[in-house]
């Protein structure tokens, strides 16, 4: 467990999509975010008071959350010096970047030397097996994807909310490092050896009641070139009953890479074609459009969509989800 | 580098596949193998000259490589101590095992005070970027299989000195802890974090001359339920021009699992779907048929394939590669 409240650190961020993990825990656990605090050059905000670290412990921080990735996988120095003023004042530190905190030796001293816990998300004690393909009691529900972030997580935990207020039985189950941080639990699948994808996930949804839904935050894209293996693993384990594809309209090309954005079709065929591996009952129940770009034209869309393909096509974060739960009923 | 000749440890070895890497360095590079050692229930041989570590270094080893797997992962007592001798005997170590060599203390203070090197096979200290799916100069051959240990390590090779016999400018890229051994360089995509598998691969066959072919080790199938997050990202940064479906006519079930086998043409069509993202111009060249249990039969089977998919279907092992490289030349 981690301590709350959390400063959330903004770093330079370059652009909202910099932020997602401080947004993300903002927007899904708003009474554990007390600040933000950001560098003079930081283009992008949460509209959370900004605060130093001095301020922070004044109000309570426990624990001072990176919420920005670091462009290129390195830590800035000045980073560095501002986790060790943290550590200093007494916070904890969360991280869900690539590289340890404690691989930092200034950052894993001034931690011993000040009693605080470093949690690097990313990273898991749990020795993994190799997935086995077996079939599960329970049901599960994956979010899948046109690319990356396009709201697959969001979807998931408001389906998952949505099912709890119908009094259907679920658990959001968290993949990665922004998963983790709100759920509090959870595997961040892209930081696993590549052996054990599959395996992760049927450890992180293993048998249960059989009216018991796990809903699986999916990750990638089957069409995204960094990263399909990680889908494909991750749809394997999960060997989901239903999967909704999660979509941002006004996006032309994947996140990161020059491939076109593949059609919602090519998704659903590929999604159903892999996952009958290990669920031959895998079916698609909905389409969740992220319309936070597109908000004059978002019913045109939802209604055109809808009708193409036959599913209900819903904002989660806007619209009721009764549609999708009225399906996830009858499976 | 790793010092020659090598002593080959079989360990308890359960059956032939548990010593595919033994067999793998043996096969390929009889020149670097003085002997092999086994425990007395072991169930597999090479037919190399037994011989314990005392033995072995009188005759010139230098290296000591585990050429088994460890069951589960678990690294026997028995064989700790063993390794430990043949360390203070003056051996080096190789090891495609997930767990490193170093990180038992025992092995690793042995190492040190004996001078010696430990080569963890399975580990690179290359940090790798997420892919880009960006096409890259030179030509691609992937081998792709219907499953694990079917062939596709095997099929690269002969296809590689098949090649170079037609003066065709061609190497073998490893991404398997056997590969490594033979080829003395390559990524273990298996141990690589999930995030970088595609990653990896582009920088494992970067741009090159516009006629130069890289002959791209494939791992397990993208029907495998274990497996198959680490062939679709390996497919995805391999961006082959060809490939080989390898094949192995008396399996019925995946290895490891209860799943049962793909059909080649499933095969053929979900490798050119998914490396149709990476590469417009993929083509399946052919088929190679690992007829090692089905001698009476082996040319029935690669007369019947042939025909059924209007391709070469031919043993490396025991065919003249003449067939696949008339397609190629044309590529």
């Amino acid at each position: 467990m981690i301590s709350k409240p959390y400063l959330l650190f903004l770093g330079d961020a370059k652009d909202d999509l910099a932020i997602k993990t401080a947004a993300g825990v903002n927007y899904w656990r708003p009474d554990w975010c007390i600040g933000q605090m950001s560098l003079p050059n930081a283009k992008s905000s949460l509209g959370l008071q900004e605060m130093n670290i001095e301020e922070a412990v004044k109000k309570g921080a426990k624990t001072f959350v990176i919420g920005v990735v670091n462009a290129g996988g390195i830590m800035p120095e000045e980073w560095k010096s501002i986790i060790i003023n943290a550590i200093s004042s007494g916070m904890n530190v969360a991280s869900g970047m690539h590289t340890k905190l404690s691989s930092f030796s200034e950052i894993a001293e001034a931690a011993e030397r000040n009693n605080v816990q470093l949690h690097d998300l990313r990273f898991s004690d749990k020795q993994f097996q190799t997935g086995k393909g077996v079939k599960r009691s329970g049901k599960r529900l994956l979010t899948v994807g046109t690319d990356c972030s396009v709201g697959k997580k969001y979807t998931a935990l408001a389906i998952e909310s949505a099912m709890q207020s119908n009094q259907i039985d679920a658990s959001f189950k968290a993949t990665g490092q922004t998963g983790i941080l709100i759920a509090e639990s959870g595997i961040a699948i892209d930081a696993v050896v590549s052996d054990f994808i599959s395996g992760a996930v049927e450890w992180l949804s293993p048998d249960n009641d059989d009216n018991h839904w796990d809903i699986i935050e999916g990750q990638g894209s089957l069409f995204h070139p960094s990263f399909a293996g990680v889908s494909l693993g991750l749809l394997h384990g999960s060997q989901p009953d239903a999967f909704v594809v999660c979509h941002e309209p006004t996006r032309t090309n994947m996140r990161g890479v020059d491939t076109p954005l593949p059609s919602i079709r090519e998704v659903i065929d590929q999604t159903i074609q892999n996952g009958k591996l290990t669920n031959k009952q895998i079916q698609c129940i909905g389409i969740a459009l992220n319309t936070s770009n597109c908000q004059s034209e978002a019913s045109d869309h939802k209604d055109r969509l809808s009708k193409e393909y036959g599913l209900p096509c819903l904002d989660p974060l806007q619209d009721s989800l009764d549609p999708f739960i009225q399906i996830i009923e009858k499976i």
